[in-house]
């Protein structure tokens, strides 16, 4: 169970870091949609490891195969099926933890609700399955962009070094300019240093990984439970390592009054504004054309070159530490497969939106 | 769509706070479970409105009846149906708002939406709608209550009045001695100095709600887009004006080291434990048997009582201001909702995890 | 589970047929459909008992109490909650059954699955229940009706006597006209003389209610699971007592060749239609535009008047018998059930519809 | 919309008859089911075109490849990803109907829904798609088989040549002896030997497919609407060319009274049991541990060898034929699609019972 997300775009994925393929069913993408193939592998390019110094090693090409779903081009309304192969397997590399739990990794929560678990790097666990979303989610970014859609994430944080420039005076496209994917070349400098001394320590590090929708349509998001920021909220807190999510003004938000954090109504130019947007563009759930904007916490990575205490399958004590090649950092690698979740969530919202009011139906 | 919560323990809400009655629908409790109505309307009691100085003094019974579900004191396994009176509706207290978008407030997104909105208190949108989640919360708590469980959440921050101590060294028995709902009595006190000189600026201010959940067994959680913290994510951010949710370490985990952050595996007196929690009893998105604890962001309510600029339906400038009954600071009474929505996600997956290994079934 | 039907235009049902009421939510009813009040109620005179002598002299009012999602007279787009209380609940009546199972009912099976169940009357497995159905079928209708599409159902059969006239040769407005309603007259009176000597020996008869949907638009239907004429069979085998479903050619199909059975494709007066219609409207699992029709067989009621080899709670034979007021065929009321449940189903798959293509969102 | 089926035990299918390959991902197998990959390719086999003289000609290997879910031998809980490929494609073959609808077919109606369509032997429409169905299936069978429950259908009408011997009469096994699955000999020539008169009139014929499940425990079935045969019916019904679905008594027992119709309950060695099963094993849509029977009407096939009046897309009159190499009967090679879909639905309402009752949990 829990393999899907999604409702009217609907996924479904399948696959362990170490068996033959990872897998995604895209279902009720609408037909019509003339897919750039090119920019699925753009994306699978910015998740793929061993692109950078500050990545791990290990290499996948991270291919992608579609098996159905398109015909001359563009999508037919049926299901869209994409098989990713797992090149570097290397299962040898796992032996030495077949029967150990690895600290504050899933081995003991699998084993204890399956009775068994594939413990060839994580197996289902591991966070070689977000590259299905990836794939899944460039797909929807290309229907939001057809309808005006755009998705933008990056780095602000990397262990306490937060980037404290509000996403208004950034110059966003200049994430992909550097290889942590924050788009103020000086705290890039400043956190890729601090992750390669992180790994010089064979330790690792967490960081933020921050996100701007543009351009929402109003009316996205669905009251009660489905608001449209709990559903972000989920999809962001569905990825691996992620600890936390605000949106708009979050956490910091608790400290402010009423009258400072309530965004005042205006006509500018014809269309209705906000003039502050603590809201993160949505009240009550719904989207209200704002930007949306929120910030997403990621743990270090479990996997330290370190000894770490810990038992075994027997319920012995055991020492356990990471070999191989390992992210220091997460949230490079992160930042595209939050704008993967996101496109997701907006693509499903949108298609909910067009049942909600007689006249349009 | 959105209005229900759940997929084997599933409850479906309806109801605008000036409509006749608010209800919710529960399919799936087990069948077999002694009621205490009594504890049902507890629940009910704290939530309510009007139960101190430092929450909104209107008046609503909330009286709950049981219409289904029940028989000779017993659940049957058909649907509960619950259904809230509203006895309190004065709808005419919101004709000065009836064509007026309030800042901040869905009252602009539902218009957008459905291209007509209830206008009286923020119809479907209102908090009152939780209501019906505490109710069918309460029989989720009691159902876990059955098979060992507790959910008990508290106060923990108010505007930058934020409570130090953690939870392993609280009595969270004492939340409930006080107006505020923190556990502790001096930082308990400044809360409610700081919510009543709010009230007399006629403004509103923000909070956090922290919950904790013991003796959770291991294996509930579903991999890997219902991961259990992602599910417990989105029934948070589904509560009224919710803006972030944290888990475990959270955002304050970014800054860690994966040498300080990762949980060491240890066997004492024959039971497999986690030397410190910084996972907050989910790893991989499934229970390992520790505390689960999280905190929830509550921006200040958007009703206050100063003039705000916005427009009204027509696209106009024009100045609104709350009238009447509101609670200055969210948090005290969003102790059960967060309570509830907590038992909800709980109940639910203690049912799916049923079904995982063949040798259970 | 499995109180819930439909996905975007989605009923959710509880109650038992003795207990303090039954009721439904609506959730996903588009927004600005102006409510007739007065036909949800004659719908709801259509299925109420008492209304002639071939059905049960139990009287029930069934009036209905909306309590939320209309707001001046019009939907809004939230949950409709609708209440039906049980008037005439007479428990006494059940306490000569409290532990007996009696044959061919639900009350064994019931037992079985949850281990208690609630005697009075059969409780949730009551036909009962249905009289929520009937009230959120009349929602759907109207739905139905502002987009042209027009749903009539009418009695075909009656134990052995099978009127043979096809629908498109009868004038189906004359269906209401008789209290077993079959357009036929001649047949009616047979049919009601049929029930009327079953009646008297204390027996019960089955019948076949067939349904004609007319002015669907193309397109509705979901590829390949959720096919309209698969959705619309599940729907008719939920209600109570429905053994088999068929449309189109149905199970006389079966004996003809393809070159009898295809559906030559013509264009006429610039209109695309078939010549034939044996596949009941629906190809490939979706709406071509042509009248649906579909065949709905129901067993003879399982209550008769006379005494019945049974067992008990304890396992140990007993005789069973039927007491108070029954129906001796379950047809006539049965008729605006399945208008009800068909027209659940197409206001699904119309909102379902308006997300297939990219150039429409 | 519309490719998955099944709650907790779910499937969802892709594939174009004509693309790269089909294929499944089940989400929900419960951990530690060992897998016999030869019973699927059995199944497979069962299906395949080009298996005897009265099925299509045309070679499709039916290899399947399992991508993920399955560790040393065994389920592991995680999504089973299943692989299709399509080996004899020969696209050409259909550009003479690359812009005609054919007759009955799906072509107009995809047309329409969509915009777009592929045209290359039906598309997604093509029964082909069951394919993925019935290795599904074959592993849902492997897991009732776990648990003692097993599904064997037959055919049991060709045309108007009905067997008229009732299934305990039979003996079952003896279906798989001849190439047109029916498990009584002398019929079964018969049979052959007119579906073979049809292939040469270059014609095709209708049949019915019976099936029998046993030793289904008590409890399976969720009220009020996914009742056990309403979820049966849908799985049918969701089978191409499938018109009709009854179980037990059935359209037959229409006309029945009550008395005759009732199937009285006996205690027997020690065992409930109904004297008779006109009930078909399900009460008030839930197993009461007797044998489950339904039977399902398939029309013609719509692809036959003469010539047929249609229109193009461009609204033109236009004359097609079929081409190649079909089926002239579909009923033998359904025999296992039946089984699969029946071991899906089972498989589902077996985990779903899991969560009945409060001292089972």
């Amino acid at each position: 169970m829990g393999n899907s997300f999604g409702r009217l775009f609907r996924i479904t994925t399948f696959g362990e870091s170490h068996g033959k393929a990872l897998g995604v069913i895209i279902d009720g993408c609408p037909a019509g949609l003339e897919l750039d193939l090119d920019k699925i592998r753009e994306e699978m390019q910015r998740r793929k490891p061993g692109q950078s110094k500050i990545t791990t090693q290990r290499k996948e090409e991270d291919d992608i195969e579609i098996l159905s779903g398109i015909f001359e081009g563009k999508t037919t309304g049926t299901p869209i099926g994409i098989v990713i192969p797992n090149a570097d397997q290397k299962s040898k590399d796992y032996s030495h933890i077949a029967d150990k739990f690895r600290p504050s990794h899933a081995d003991y929560t699998y084993f204890e609700k399956f009775g068994i678990r594939d413990y060839r790097g994580g197996g289902r666990s591991s966070a070689r399955e977000t590259a299905a979303r990836v794939a899944a989610g460039a797909i929807a970014k290309q229907f939001l962009a057809a309808k005006g859609i755009s998705i933008q994430a990056y780095v602000s944080q990397v262990g306490d070094l937060s980037m404290q420039i509000p996403y208004q005076e950034l110059d966003l496209s200049k994430a992909e300019e550097n290889i942590v994917r924050c788009p103020d070349p000086a705290t890039a400098e400043q956190m890729i240093a601090l992750i390669d001394s992180v790994r010089l320590d064979r330790d690792t590090i967490g960081g933020v990984v921050s996100c701007v929708i543009k351009n929402t349509p109003t009316g996205l998001g669905e009251p009660v439970f489905d608001r449209l920021h709990a559903e972000l909220g989920k999809a962001m807190l569905s990825i691996n390592a992620v600890k936390g999510f605000e949106y708009g003004s979050g956490f910091e938000g608790v400290k402010m009054r009423g009258s400072q954090h309530n965004d005042a109504m205006v006509k500018e130019e014809g269309k209705i504004k906000t003039r502050t947007n603590h809201s993160g563009g949505i009240q009550g759930g719904i989207s209200n054309g704002e930007d949306i904007y929120f910030r997403v916490a990621f743990k270090p990575v479990a996997t330290i070159m370190q000894d770490q205490d810990s038992i075994n399958e027997a319920g012995e004590a055991v020492t356990v530490s990471g070999k191989g090649r390992h992210d220091p950092c997460v949230v490079p690698r992160a930042v595209p497969i939050v704008e993967a979740m996101a496109a997701l969530v907006l693509a499903d919202y949108l298609l909910l939106s067009k049942t909600n009011k007689l006249e349009e139906i």
